[in-house]
């Protein structure tokens, strides 16, 4: 038999995180609450496929954030000249407009779907940025139109799944693109892309350079004041409108955009009070929204960008025929972690909850049947690796947090026992019935 | 805005299979249970990166059934000079040898892990096998040595799993590489690997064909009749031992490998039995394996292969200096699926337990509130769409499977009051203390 040892270097890849296994309990944690939100607001999973013709990943406009990642066989092959050339996909909400496409005729609509899956940018990899990230989403489309509550809804759950998590207090800034658009196309700025991409930098950036920028783009220093005057806005109740309105500038996209923003913080003051406020220099990066927008700060770290964005495409999904507007929003699930793990942790490294100690190796049968009759009632345990004194096999369980320790019968005793290692109380126990404590039975997250 | 319609052309690509939201419910129903089982055992999860070194990859030898997808920056870019060339992991056993390297200073051994992630070969699709697929591994790895009762416990662990699933019966075949290495060394074939590579084809070409391509390899027609003697062994009990002793081969690997798999086999009849069987032809293509391995059979689809495999690996995770043996098995979830999808279903294709209904779009804000007070307690929910008659939520409520439609209290109806839609039964509620009953809670699969 070969005998493989492998390339004697390992090290991280850049951009490309792994968490320890207790790290790794806490991101499940955040997994298990979000996906429980998400389907108790009856969104439906779909798990895509990593890969999208590049052609179409490429088709979404010249942005240079988001980088993709090509994939062919190392080894080549003769069949793959008439398959597509294939990418990974950068975000979730194209393979998903891809996918509504291809399902259509067998999906009821409006559909809500939730996904949850890495995705892959080719990015510099920076704080909070990485190559590949998990990310987690929900969107709803329907044929042809879309009922703008919809918009009110997507950033209420949200706002209920960070309500469960221990996050901290957080704030989801919403906008509308029509308010922008329709407001530089209202003072005579008929670039409205660029406008928009240079005025999305002013937390980077600050004030005096984005005004500086928009002159270089030919805007007047007047028009450059408006747009400032514009993003500055910023408000947790309808006061927004009026605000805007006092800068004077009147457009058809503009009022439309105001009323749109109103609905959806209306519906967010009345629902989750505190939580989404109107801000109305949310840009997002992203060519494809084309009404709302979301993003997501916590609070307190202000300076490090959106940990949950998205927004409304009304054209994302066509197929030339029909088309399938949508809404959506997406957490950035890593970026989020990488921020607020190290104030976490967690309870205990396994899920192991009883550690069933063995007297002699000869008693590993024995043991094994204890552990088979705690897991029937759903009580996680292992069986120690190795027999070894008492002394031995508590250690072991504290070294890994697992808080009881199992003493099956034996020649010196009649009767099983069950040690908390924690306060030292030891009991006698009956594997058909015995139950830890409710809050021992999962590794919990501590903050 | 620059307004997307993406090209029109949308189809599947080959070997990238996608599940409706129905079976996907089913598809996560095997998810939640597989994953559940490797807790209750004790098994912590990890997720590692998608992409290795391609160096990595390949050192494992030549092995043409796997064929790597190398991943590129389509951008290409100036800073990629010194980082590693990289590919899509082809399975998880090699992220998982190398992520242990890299963190075994942050680990406590003997660790116990599982890993739920897809992975990509770039094969030839056809029934059952796919260039992306999930896969459910557990691994246990000690450092220097590991204790030979792990080997039994791994595929006890799937036979825990696999009986709390809808997948009809099933026989975990385990062999011991050492068994068929030692028996051919002492009827003196000394090309072990290709030897078992031929063998290994039995199942798909039959004696015939594999005794020729023995005797094109070098064998005698009496060698090649011992090889297909050893191969067409099989028993749920040490009988086994007996059979292969009375072809009357003696070679020191040859014992040692029945004595191991005797052990294996003996604890698989006292912890499961019917379950495990001593199947002397099972190969597994992977060449890191070096002793103990598995591969599992749906009875009455045995020609589809198998859909549960792996083994034991001493050399596999080293740096050098350190070594860190292991066994692991993986369940070859899209594989499985795959196979038995057709006989199952889901009761409905969305989590939503009840529809609010809304008669008038202005009672959206109170049709929240009842959805918000259900969610509150554990039950999904959704609104209605938009206000209509009744009987226009019935017919939206029944087309996706939601069981329950709720009215909420209106000014000719002083109460809120919830439907059961199959039954027609409707009743005056509360959204502060009704519930389903259990079975309605979350979609069911159904067989």
């Amino acid at each position: 038999m070969k005998q493989q040892t492998g390339p004697a270097k390992v090290r991280p890849i850049s951009g490309f995180p792994e968490w320890l296994p207790s790290e790794r309990i806490v991101e499940q944690h955040f997994l298990d609450v979000i996906r429980e939100t998400f389907e108790l607001h009856g969104y439906a999973s779909i798990r895509t496929r990593a890969v999208e013709p590049i052609e179409r990943l490429t088709s979404l406009g010249e942005d240079t954030d988001k980088e993709i990642y090509a994939v062919s066989r190392l080894a080549g092959g003769s069949d793959d000249s008439r398959e597509p050339k294939l990418g990974l996909h950068f975000d979730l909400t194209v393979p998903f407009a891809r996918y509504v496409l291809e399902n259509s005729g067998k999906l009821t609509f409006p559909f809500r779907r939730y996904q949850i899956q890495p995705v892959w940018r080719g990015e510099r990899p920076q704080e909070g940025r990485y190559r590949e990230f998990l990310q987690c989403d929900i969107d709803i489309v329907d044929v042809g139109e879309l009922a703008p509550h919809y918009e009110a809804e997507l950033p209420l759950v949200i706002a209920d799944a960070f309500s469960k998590l221990p996050i901290g207090p957080f704030r989801i800034q919403v906008n509308n693109r029509k308010i922008p658009e329709g407001f530089y196309l209202g003072i005579g700025l008929t670039d409205v892309t660029s406008v928009l991409r240079i005025v999305d930098k002013l937390d980077k950036i600050g004030p005096a350079n984005v005004s500086e920028l928009l002159q270089a783009a030919g805007a007047t220093p007047e028009q450059a004041q408006k747009c400032l005057a514009l993003a500055e806005i910023s408000a947790p109740d309808e006061s927004f409108v009026e605000r805007v309105n006092a800068l004077g500038v009147e457009h058809e996209t503009l009022t439309e955009g105001l009323a749109e923003l109103a609905a959806v913080i209306r519906v967010g003051a009345e629902q989750a009070p505190g939580l989404m406020v109107a801000d109305l220099k949310v840009a997002r990066g992203l060519d494809y929204y084309t009404g709302t927008v979301y993003e997501t700060q916590l609070i307190g770290h202000e300076s490090y960008g959106s940990i949950c964005s998205g927004g409304r495409y009304d054209a994302l999904a066509s197929d030339g025929r029909t088309t399938y507007p949508g809404v959506g929003i997406s957490i950035g699930l890593s970026r989020l972690l990488a921020k607020i793990m190290p104030s976490l942790s967690a309870s205990r490294s396994t899920p192991s909850c009883v550690l069933v100690s063995l007297a002699d190796e000869t008693d590993r049968p024995q043991g094994m049947t204890v552990a088979a009759a705690l897991r029937r009632r759903g009580i996680p345990c292992e069986v120690a690796p190795v027999a070894a004194k008492f002394g031995k096999q508590i250690k072991f369980a504290e070294r890994r947090g697992i808080p009881f320790v199992w003493f099956p019968a034996s020649a010196d005793q009649n009767n099983d026992s069950v040690k908390d290692i924690r306060s030292g109380d030891q009991t006698v126990a009956d594997a058909s019935s015995w139950a830890p404590p409710a809050a021992d039975l999962r590794p919990r997250v501590v903050t």
